[in-house]
């Protein structure tokens, strides 16, 4: 049976080798260790970008799997460290609300305080958590070392509020939380949502210019023509056929976008 | 026997979780699937950048490699999957051209349409079959499912046709094709082309402007210096030595490429 | 028992395949090859950034790793590809320098020339040695061929010489090395020297400007306040909290800073 896979999520770029150093830290505790790059490009210190990114990637591993995320603002300062058992997989990282909403997925959870400094690399630095306690604790994890060797068990951690679309009447409002490297701007108004309105006809527009959709497939439209539709996250999505959304409506995380269902009897 | 080898070229860059994603579905086929990136970076929807880079990279991969390969404009509209067999390994991706210059490279060749959908994630999105069908597809397959077992065989696929150099009585006319990461200008003047005047003197330039060699060495001219040189793709480039031809030139795709038979005589 | 690491250092960038290509020749070779990229994203040919990188990375690394590195804008010429053995680890790549700084980290050394031509991939380019012989020789050294295998000892290599800080009377002059993808400023001052002054206080200055600490973590100052703090380099920084100390400072290799110990009397 192979090794429990790893994935690494942080805001270190790929300039420097610190990545590649956890990935060695790792690799000296568990040479049987398979490592997963999911993005090092978090906006620095990011918090709510890591916590998306994360939610969006971990229902696509497998039962098992060791989610390691070093978004770490605090790094040295009196956060802790945690680690969140779950029904499919395991979250390690520093208590700053970033595994919240992934955790929140991945259903019944334990939330532990890692403690045992026994499992760390010494001397534990001031400034890399990632290398000195966070992979550390990941590959001893991966190794099989039971969950309750690292800490107790803690009621209560940082919390991190996800902004969700609110529905009113015949309009769902909600805003842009992630622009990706299209230019598509993904929004929190989930695909669930939409079937509210099934054979009656929708509206959808961003700062108040109605697109096109949701349609089916980028192609529904011209070239450079703006459009809705469901998209890699499961929400609504407002794109530019072969072009940027975010360029073509100025539009970043905030930017409000809203799905009108039309009266039938104007 | 270790698995298959599985290669994965995307146009998604590294700013998301979206190549991670599609390692975790592969991984959950394929516990011991070997991974390795070419490229993200292809610009996006560039049909001919992939295609270029995908070719570049087939031959220094072991046999029966699956190449995956996801720059997929046409997504969710009626373009095709496909799967193509080689003597050397296997592509998978979608039917837009961008297999086409690589499995020319790879030998005899049967093309089948992907369909049947007991290999596909379930629900099929509608902006990302790199996830649902391209990335299931190719880990089965490197899992030892027969080929035949993903669909039918199919004559005609979308070409991509790649600009020749032509030559014509002392002269051939090329044009760059890639621009590097270090400003390296990359032909279509391939090294086979080049030996037509073997012991003759032969003079290179570019938009009008002569450059020294092919030289055989980047040191073999002065620091800042333009020169040809036959690159790491096996054609002639033309490169500054410590600097970028494409600054120094305002070169790009498309940009002329000269080679000349100088006459002894003059 | 694993095959070692191999660990892989260039300033290819990720746009094209040249990093993926080298592993599908490594994985020809050593389909066991456990493979791990510190960074691609050295600068063009800056051979010292590389020497940085690498020096920062190979003490994390288990015993025996091969660390392949290809920062070489002499490839081509008469440079020459070495083979470093240290106690705790294997260096290959080109004699310019780059290889010495890790290499002084890594005990005891013995230097070959390698030279023996059947370990190569022919025919060997003049641009791209990575491929065809650093690569190779990486793989095959990973496989267990032993070190004279590929080529006799030779005494002495090009060295390269990374500014040290000078240390007079109470005061500490330093240089910054590296910047990092945070903007920190990461300086040659080693955590080593500072404990020179105990239980003393001690001023960090950068361009004659004072900044806090050395501080334990950055949440020690505001958010936007600059600090020093001994980082994941082993050496102090200069960093911002929540920011770029290379922008407030405009700050880069060479900026000189300063450690005074304070004068008790004044």
């Amino acid at each position: 049976m192979p090794s429990p896979l790893i994935t690494l999520l942080t805001d270190f770029g790929s300039a420097e080798a610190f990545v590649g150093i956890m990935k060695g830290v790792m690799l000296s505790i568990n040479p049987d260790a398979r490592l997963v790059d999911l993005s090092h490009a978090v906006p620095p210190q990011h918090i709510m970008a890591g916590a998306l990114l994360l939610r969006s990637a971990v229902p696509f591993f497998p039962q098992g799997t060791v989610h390691l995320v070093v978004v770490d603002p605090g790094v040295g300062s009196s956060r802790r460290p945690i680690l969140i058992e779950t029904d499919t997989g395991f979250l390690v990282g520093p208590d700053n609300g970033v595994l919240c909403p992934a955790a929140a997925l991945m259903g019944r959870r334990v939330i532990r305080l890692i403690a045992n400094e026994t499992f760390f690399r010494h001397p534990v630095s001031r400034t890399f958590h990632g290398r000195d306690v966070f992979a550390p604790v990941a590959a001893h994890l991966s190794r099989g070392v039971a969950p309750e060797a690292f800490g107790s068990v803690i009621d209560s951690i940082t919390e991190l509020k996800v902004p969700e679309a609110r529905c009113t009447g015949s309009t769902i409002s909600g805003v842009v939380v992630h622009v990706d490297h299209f230019g598509n701007l993904v929004t929190n108004i989930t695909a669930e949502a939409l079937p509210r309105f099934p054979a009656q006809q929708v509206s959808v527009s961003i700062t108040g210019t109605p697109v096109a959709g949701p349609v089916s497939a980028y192609t529904a439209v011209a070239e450079g023509s703006p459009l809705a539709i469901v998209g890699s996250w499961g929400t609504l999505e407002v794109a530019v056929r072969n072009g940027s959304a975010a360029d073509m409506f100025a539009a970043g995380p905030g930017t409000p976008v809203t799905v009108v269902l039309e009266s039938r009897d104007a």
